[in-house]
């Protein structure tokens, strides 16, 4: 479901998250049967279409007072916000795609993942025809501005998914690694959507950095609330391979916690299963987590991440906007799937 | 060793490649260690150069009669040829980590492939950190046509590996859809290095179209060599893996022809071999494939390209420069690594 649906179905986004899709399967669109074929597989990852979300909703953020306290009706946006959503979406789905290949994962979204269903080759080769096509319809912009943005935010995304590999089986990761782990690798294009979505829109220094900033503390809290999810989810829920962290041995905030707080025994324990080779030792580490303060903690993290989310809008007028912003933000942690 | 210097050690590229090098380095550095050194590897793959090389000479190819008759002396190149040349080449290092990934490859211009010594996680991020570098810095330039055209390139080049990828182990393959898969994942990119290096330039329509044809024809010669090397080429010299195309099941113009003349028992056994998974199967294709006229047709298709590369670059004033294209479309099909 659009994650601008279960925030505001009265907003009028509906045309312009069309629009996007629209342009997402135009820009994709191939003259090779196989390639429309492949590409055909990742329209239903787009699920809550959080970023192009929130890329439009920055762009009417900074709209005159005016327009903010009006209803959708008077709502206006031209072809370069749709553009820009459409952008931040297919990098964010690339991401996925090369993800699921770099985790083995076998279900995203209810469905099976590109790599499972057509093998690993397949999969590296449609995550860089993605990100491929999100450059090439970036660059059809008048200005420079937003190419430089993406390919600066790209390369940080980059950055930390290689440094997320690094530590890779490393039980000492810690507190301050993983936060600018899930900087780079999941809040630096949500920052960026905001950012641009202000951008284009021609806002204050001042306002474009609000806005960055709460999209900066929104993304973090999302990428720990998926991380909660990952041991505590029920995979029908959440429509995803979960437990990949652990098989993985990527060591996430609800870990690292009970790794630095937990009784001696328990934390060796955790170890222990961590390093296991056991088929199901991702079900162990969730017996163990669960009842222990540590899922709370994570919880907690991202419940002030949202706080300061919030805080950062209030430079916002009074309104539809702020408030849909708002109720995003609390959704995010309050989502189990 | 540079292709330049095999072309032309006279012709004074070496400050700008000098320059592209410098770069491709600054901008790949990274602040955190990990990724500096893993980006570190990368710089022995730049071998021949010749992308980068082609940006520049068709830069100086377009430029004023008088310039083109006289000496290295006078030769001046702006910054953005230098950022273009570097671009196309980190572009093409992208391809062959991703390419050695999905090959398997163990050996890349004699030392390690990155999947080999860091694994394929490392590989295939690394290959991402490399495109989005590519065009973040591409954005760097006053105009979007740079990046817009690259895009495109590489929209072509992905749509080229995807179909090269659907075609494996299809032995039914035809010449015209090899064709298209090497104009697609190789003389494109040489094709818009050429094109890139003209208009750069102001250069007229019609210089520009001369120089994208040089570079299309000599992409596909190269392409065709490359994959003539890669069943009677010796490791030792090639400094890569060879045999792979056999290994991965994709048929090459020689396999394609050999297929469609060969004795109805030699067809038979060729098919057996690229079917059969034992070890050595890589040198009974080659003991079966050297004596035949199947090398001898390849590479003469190759001459043929090569020849027509040299026809298109005839509307160039003869001089230094349209020598060293020459020589360098020559250099393509006598080379044997």
């Amino acid at each position: 479901m659009p994650i601008a649906a279960v925030a505001a179905p009265s907003i009028g986004l509906e045309p312009y998250l069309a629009a996007v899709e629209e342009l997402f399967a135009g820009e994709l669109a191939s003259t090779l049967p196989h390639v429309q074929q492949l590409v055909g597989h990742v329209h239903r990852f787009r699920g809550k279409m959080l970023r192009p979300t929130l890329v439009l909703l920055c762009g009417l953020a900074v709209a005159s007072p005016d327009a903010n306290r009006s209803t959708g009706a008077s709502i206006k946006l031209g072809h370069e916000h749709v553009v820009l959503a459409t952008v931040v979406e297919m990098v964010h789905v690339a991401t996925l795609v090369h993800d699921d290949v770099l985790d083995g994962a076998e279900i995203r979204r209810r469905g099976a993942t590109i790599n499972h269903l057509r093998g690993n080759e397949a999969a590296v080769l449609l995550g860089d025809l993605l990100i491929s096509h999100a450059f090439h319809l970036c660059s059809s912009l008048n200005s420079q501005a937003a190419s430089r943005l993406i390919g600066h935010t790209t390369n940080i995304v980059c950055e930390g998914e290689l440094t997320q590999n690094f530590y890779r089986r490393n039980w000492k990761l810690d507190e301050a690694t993983y936060f600018d782990i899930i900087y780079r690798k999941t809040a630096s294009l949500i920052e960026t959507s905001c950012r641009l979505g202000a951008l284009a829109r021609g806002a204050s220094t001042g306002l474009i950095e609000s806005l960055a900033l709460y999209g900066r503390h929104l993304g973090m809290a999302f990428q720990i609330v998926d991380d909660v999810l990952d041991i505590v989810g029920q995979q029908k829920t959440v429509g995803k391979s979960l437990g990949t962290d652990i098989d993985k041995g990527k060591l996430t905030l609800p870990m690292i916690h009970f790794l630095n707080h937990a009784a001696p025994e328990h934390r060796e324990l955790l170890v222990s299963l961590l390093e296991s080779t056991q088929q199901d030792r991702a079900e162990h580490v969730r017996q163990l987590l669960i009842p222990s303060s540590s899922i709370t903690y994570a919880r907690q993290r991202a419940q002030s991440l949202v706080d300061q989310a919030i805080d950062a809008i209030q430079v916002l007028p009074a309104g539809e906007i702020r408030d849909i912003l708002t109720t995003m933000a609390r959704y995010t942690t309050g989502r189990d799937k």
